[in-house]
């Protein structure tokens, strides 16, 4: 369990710190230490200053100051990058040492997540599917992990191979266009209307069928014109013929 | 844009303190305010005593007293439980002071989200979709949230009428009967072959297939009992007939 925690916040970019307790070091847990994945490995057992391994001293100011205070910022800045741990993972197989760890981090105001107590628990690991820019995370607030993988898995057969930045890119560039030659002076109605437009025009296709075409400003153009304030066809080969030829 | 966080966050059963301003307060928000959803609605500017508005006082024991002391425990519990923000989310036009606030709540060890900018996020609002006990939370990290809203809506779709919790008690009474039937001595293999097994028998059908099933006892038995540790067909109108009829 701990290793795949490991595993999830590598994904997430973190710097790492994992007690690892005095016996023998997960095989898996070594080689990414190995390959330099984990920021500090510590073959020992948790102590209770370890929470805090990292802080080098109370900020050394009052929180009324803190208005207007670049100075102060740019401190508070570098302690909460540097100094303090962004989250607590705790998978021990010791209750009061476990509940001990979670009230420290509750005193200490760190959000912390205790393997298998879903009440000392300020954030889940649920089922992650994690594609170009897209992160989708299925959660039953730790009550049905089986359901949350099922679903997982199922997203991930539905995207597998799917292009969903061309997608974003295709709407990006629908909405730009918009912009550029529905011009509104101010007038909060017309906003809402080429709001309503493309939201209602997006909902026209699937990100699948989004993500299957390549359009060009001179075709969007041509299409919005012909159009707008009326929608194009919602048949995807229509839509296709339309702005493809 | 605060009226959409307010109804996520009342969706997620939270305490929510609402700092409105001195301009006139939303009529949605008026209206879930007098409809007791929201625990205090505020119509004044934010001032910088708000963030600690509900702490009594410091706790009042050392940090490393904090080993196996219940009582302590308990303080902490309250503390966090009542006087403590779990989260802070702000959405106003005034670059200055949301700075401010980001850095008073980082002072403080609140999370903190600061609408319209992500460096100053300690978590997202992604699209969210709810259905019986499933969450599941698409994110861009902010980055293209038509995308998600896409996506959001595409889910939406595929798992509309389903009833999710059919799905997850029929493999859940899987579960409980290959334990019961396939009894293992303390011994690990054993325990891997029953849990490689289900996981395999979960995946030969998807959610909506699991959702459509009314397995019962009985039938679970036969099934496992002339299966296991081999599986029974994955084609789904065959497996149907073996475990309804």
């Amino acid at each position: 369990m701990a290793l795949s925690r490991i595993v999830h916040l590598i994904r997430a970019d973190a710097n790492i710190t994992v007690v690892a307790g005095d016996a023998a070091v997960h095989p898996e847990i070594a080689k990414l230490n190995a390959e330099g994945h984990i920021y500090r490995l510590l073959e020992r057992n948790y102590v209770s200053s370890d929470l805090q391994m990292y802080e080098k001293a109370l900020v050394n100011f009052q929180y009324e100051h803190l208005e207007n205070s670049s100075k102060h910022y740019a401190e508070i800045q570098h302690q909460v990058d540097n100094e303090i741990f962004a989250c607590v993972c705790c998978c021990i197989d010791d209750y009061e040492l476990s509940t001990q760890i979670y009230y420290q981090s509750k005193y200490l105001r760190l959000p912390v997540n205790i393997a298998d107590k879903p009440p000392m628990c300020d954030f889940y690991f649920g089922s992650m599917f994690n594609q170009d820019a897209l992160q989708i995370m299925i959660s039953t607030n730790g009550k049905l992990p089986r359901l949350s993988k099922l679903i997982k898995d199922q997203i991930a057969r539905q995207f597998e191979g799917k292009d969903l930045n061309k997608a974003v890119e295709n709407l990006g560039l629908i909405r730009e266009r918009l912009r550029k030659l529905v011009v509104v002076d101010e007038d909060l109605i017309s906003i809402d209307t080429r709001m309503s437009w493309i939201k209602k025009l997006t909902d026209f296709f699937d990100v699948d069928q989004w993500s299957r075409l390549s359009l060009t400003t001179e075709k969007v153009d041509k299409c919005i014109i012909s159009c707008f304030p009326d929608f194009p066809t919602n048949d995807y080969e229509e839509f296709k013929r339309m702005v493809l030829e």
